[in-house]
């Protein structure tokens, strides 16, 4: 049961948004400029979904990762479930076709946000310019990783209730993320 | 050195805010409604700005602890410096006047929500009930510490630069922050 009065069958973060609309409006907003937005992007959609779901994985966020596992998938146009593979063997030395180099890069540089609060190191950084990556690819990596340290926590500190990760309502909501973004 | 490129001379997240308006917008307006809008709050204005100087203390972000110390230090109307002390202990245990009983809990909930992505205990909740929380005041102290997870990962994964803590800027910008809030 969460921590505090939320609606009935809303899980996760949906349940926190209608219950706190104020705040609610707030988080949607960052999240539609972080994940649907294009203006301030160098990466594909898919791409930020899958940064999303890659830190809510790594912050074992139930909710979060399956939510937008299904987005990345939705926005990638794959089958539901095509990425699970990547998450459960979680190695990034044998990662498939679809991921490149620097998205590799990216996605270390993900990992280390969101395993601690301090400067990435510049290796890591260095290692992603040489492969290709933007200022804009950089910030907007550890952005995406930084917030969902935020979602994460949000969702799970409160302790709202969710589905196993291959239930398809995820889906359903990843569809229509990827169609509708996140403003309200 | 940052690892992007941003304007000189504005620490912390004041470059970055500056460099990337668009998700700055929608990281302002959360800021706003978390620390300075009056709709969801139980807290006291000067709490709220604790809590993120708290968490981002825990986090060993110095821009963020810095900065918002000093407007929890305005928003309460005591001098710069003034809370220096508890943070500088950071004992819990040995609380100064100004941290009621409520308080301590509510903090020690933050203290949680920062150190991992995981429910908070339910000790911890049944602690701050007794002590009189309201679910307002659980929803805004969790978001609050969840979302300094963000900023200060935001800010020192992309290692920007800052001041030391009790350099008098800080003190300006509290005031500021305090008076005009967050939102752009």
């Amino acid at each position: 049961m969460a921590h505090i009065s939320l609606p009935d069958n809303l899980p996760g973060i949906v349940g926190l948004l209608a219950a706190y609309p104020h705040t609610g409006r707030a988080l949607s907003s960052l999240a539609h400029s972080l994940l649907h937005s294009p203006e301030t992007s160098d990466l594909e959609h898919w791409q930020r979904e899958f940064i999303a779901a890659y830190v809510s994985y790594l912050n074992c966020c139930n909710f979060c990762y399956a939510s937008h596992r299904a987005a990345a998938e939705a926005a990638k146009g794959v089958e539901f479930g095509f990425f699970r593979p990547f998450f459960e063997q979680n190695e990034l030395s044998t990662s498939p076709d679809y991921i490149s180099p620097l998205f590799e890069k990216l996605l270390k540089i993900a990992q280390s946000v969101q395993g601690a609060c301090k400067a990435v190191d510049s290796k890591l950084i260095e290692e992603a310019r040489s492969a290709g990556a933007t200022d804009i690819m950089i910030h907007e990596t550890i952005l995406i990783a930084a917030a969902f340290c935020m979602y994460n926590r949000y969702v799970d500190g409160l302790a709202t209730f969710s589905m196993p990760p291959d239930h398809p309502s995820y889906w359903e909501m990843g569809q229509q993320l990827v169609q509708k973004g996140y403003q309200r």
